[in-house]
């Protein structure tokens, strides 16, 4: 192999590549020594500071190791291989391919989660003393042995649960029959069964920029194309919905209408008339990703999409994640009988269905009226916490950032007005013990935003977070 | 739109897909009536019969529906459209693009499972009564509140559940740290991970034929190609290994080496040795799919693939699934860490991650000492139950019937010596109540098989669906 000093792909990309190929053929087996970076510098024609980049690389991927004689030897092969190999696939984001930076910082955000010293200011998460672990733990004590369904579950889920979502349902708008409503494990998961299920390669998904959809690899890992729509005070423009489905062969649109994930917007009825009309008119599905829908503050938010979907235009997600519990992992899809049975069918081939302990625990939630209990106590909870972000706001960040007054939901998209280097505010921050949620995760070019959220933090870590950020933002803008 | 008599799709295809062409682009939309037969039939040069037959499946597919006046209206698009469309591709298996015929049966079979009046006697699960309902509902009644984690989980899975499987796993000869395990939902997301996860698309999976992985569609729908090994009495022959390495650009061997699905086959001590080596050799991973593993009746069976692997070859994969409870979806892959931090990023990016409440209730289980006893009590039925199905074969299938005494597991892999038509015995038997799992849904050359289960159908039961069998092979063979 000869290094191709033409390409795109860098020079000690290109080396790593040739050193994996050798431990594929089995050139190089493990257990084997490496030449040294001199001779392959030699070699190669490159640089001797190419070759160690390539060497970091694969040592990073575990594939090689340094040892004590100061020699480097392959330690590694065919599954490390494959892992190592595909990252590169996985992180290929399809719009304009140039995403892949975000990676690392979400795998360092999954990671950060878990650490107790850290404060998270932008987690779409409510604080464990949120969640209702003593009804829990009640419901849980009353489980009479007989109604635990322990075997496999019917393909759309269990029926209990199945008959009291289509009740919670019809409290908010949407007449929708058990048959009409497919249980997942959760939102995202909803999101990979319409993906790998419904659309082709290659289609492409209109929705609003910045979209938390953007955060996740639901979509692109199964070679889907964004195109970003507009938004505004109202939620997402779709003046431009007819022209870009011609224009990019725009299949879907993707929104989130009700305290829209980051942005925190709140559709208007207006807007949300206009959106159907259009997408009747050109024929265009609609996947409305509604999960925060019952947070709201004063008054609930206008109707759903799919409450006047008269043509089966519009398929419907809800979740348990973010009032109840995440970890239960439950959420549904309603949509027309013949795509939730086509669903349920790819559900049985993905997982066999979600955990039947979390499906009658989620089912006991709605049927005992306990839900609507929890919903108001978080509603009320979750106002606190936003008008104490909104003060600590006005504190610090009045000269240096602008924002919105969020009407439900989690969050809050600040925008900073001195110029930052996100990623760089990101590691800062990091190195303080505060976790940011920044911009450019949910539209790479919001490197002015951040999203906040008011969910987690508690009040005290939420002021000396601020009060830190405050400092950090005036520093990196400098 | 001309269509064309050449082509090796049939022609009433053709007028399907020329009618949702239109209905597609909105030529016809919804609400519309539909030209009559008998113009379509004249404007297409086709018999009327053609016509029919198109729109009977186009009214399958609820794309379209007669009204009283005699005429057909179009009654939905979009997202109808999309799930008729896709069904094609989901079904279009790889290898020879011949399994097609499978996925209705399978569908069937799904449905069936949740009819109570009929009697399965293939069915992979479990019997209710030997699920430890009472022990579940102790368990929950004990659930500390501060101990249930309701937030989201470490992307490999609650720290607590992986330290109980480490040391189950070392019970078994495995050694594991809890970095190496990735809690999934279920074996068969395990297998969805890898797919996604580890190999590319196109890479073609050495096999068992027959295999339960034939059934499943896991692999075939990310565009893996299958390429089957032999087996005899002592299980998967690793022979052909490095040839069809070679020749088929095998990328990855996939086993069920201990009471193999639906064989019931026990891998013996030598043949794993083989295996190993060989694939050691050849640079080969292996996928050892292991969830029968404890099932055993009379001695443990020979020690796993992975408790040998010394170059971190082996993924391994067990479950909760078969001896305690398939609604719980616990299960595990084990590997080097390297590839559970990759597989653990892309569940992350599926469902992040199995329910809590699942999880902390399995740890429970297993650190408890329950899980053994569980195993224990389900060994000591399942033995009863093969015992008394192989009486019953004894008894109806001795002049009709081959098969052999499996060591543990579930499964009878029925030779019937009767000249059978599959998919007519199939229908006929679930006339007659009673669900079977012909032998073509693991292996299409296998028309004369059935895989039988003695897991799941009480003794009696057993004895009148076994009485009626012979009757009905009987009847289809002559």
């Amino acid at each position: 192999m000869i290094l191709d000093r033409q390409s795109s792909v860098p020079l000690h990309v290109q080396v790593t590549d040739y050193i994996k190929e050798k431990i594929r053929t089995g050139e190089w087996v493990v257990g084997s020594r490496l030449p040294s970076q001199r001779n392959l510098a030699e070699e190669l024609l490159v640089n001797r500071s190419t070759v160690i980049a390539a060497f970091e690389e694969l040592a990073a991927q575990e594939l090689i190791e340094g040892n004590r004689g100061g020699g480097t030897m392959v330690v590694n092969n065919t599954w490390g291989l494959m892992a190592g190999k595909q990252m590169v696939n996985w992180e290929t984001y399809v719009e304009s391919g140039q995403y892949k930076p975000n990676l690392p910082m979400i795998r360092k955000i999954n990671e950060a989660e878990f650490d107790p010293a850290i404060i998270r200011i932008g987690t779409g998460e409510l604080s464990p003393d949120l969640l209702p672990s003593d009804t829990f733990a009640d419901l849980l004590r009353k489980t009479p042995a007989q109604s635990l369904a322990l075997g496999y579950q019917e393909p759309k889920g269990d029926l209990h649960l199945r008959e009291q979502v289509s009740q919670y349902l019809k409290g908010i708008g949407i007449a929708a029959g058990s048959s009409s409503i497919l249980v997942v494990s959760g939102a995202l998961q909803a999101l990979q069964l319409i993906s790998n299920g419904l659309l082709d390669r290659g289609s492409a998904i209109m929705l609003e920029k910045p979209s938390y959809l953007y955060s996740v690899h639901v979509f692109q890992s199964t070679g889907m194309r964004f195109v970003s729509l507009p938004m505004d005070a109202e939620g997402l423009h779709p003046g431009k919905l007819a022209d870009y489905k011609r224009e990019y062969h725009g299949t879907t649109v993707y929104t989130i209408p009700s305290f829209h994930n980051p942005t925190g917007t709140l559709m208007s009825e207006n807007r949300r008339r206009q959106l159907l009309s259009v997408c009747e008119k050109e024929r265009l599905p609609i996947i409305e990703d509604d999960v925060y829908r019952d947070l709201w503050f004063e008054a609930p938010p206008p109707p759903a999409l799919k409450s006047r979907d008269k043509t089966g235009n519009v398929l419907y997600i809800g979740s348990l994640s973010k009032v109840l519990s995440p970890g239960l992992r439950i959420g549904w899809i309603v949509g027309p009988q013949p795509v939730i049975d086509r669903l349920a069918d790819i559900k049985m081939q993905s997982d066999y269905g979600a955990s039947s302990l979390s499906q009658w625990v989620a089912g006991e939630f709605l049927r005992t009226g306990l839900y609507e209990k929890q919903v108001s106590l978080v509603r009320e909870q979750l106002r606190k916490r936003r008008d104490d972000l909104i003060d600590l706001l006005h504190t610090y960040f009045s000269d240096i950032g602008r924002w919105r007054v969020p009407k439900g939901g989690f969050y809050i998209w600040l925008n900073l007005v001195p110029a930052i280097d996100p990623r760089q505010l990101f590691e800062r921050a990091l190195k303080k013990s505060i976790l940011l949620n920044p911009g450019i995760l949910y539209d790479r070019g919001a490197r002015q935003y951040l999203r906040l959220s008011y969910a987690y933090a508690s009040q005290k870590e939420m002021e000396q977070a601020i009060r830190i950020l405050r400092k950090l933002v005036i520093e990196s803008g400098r």
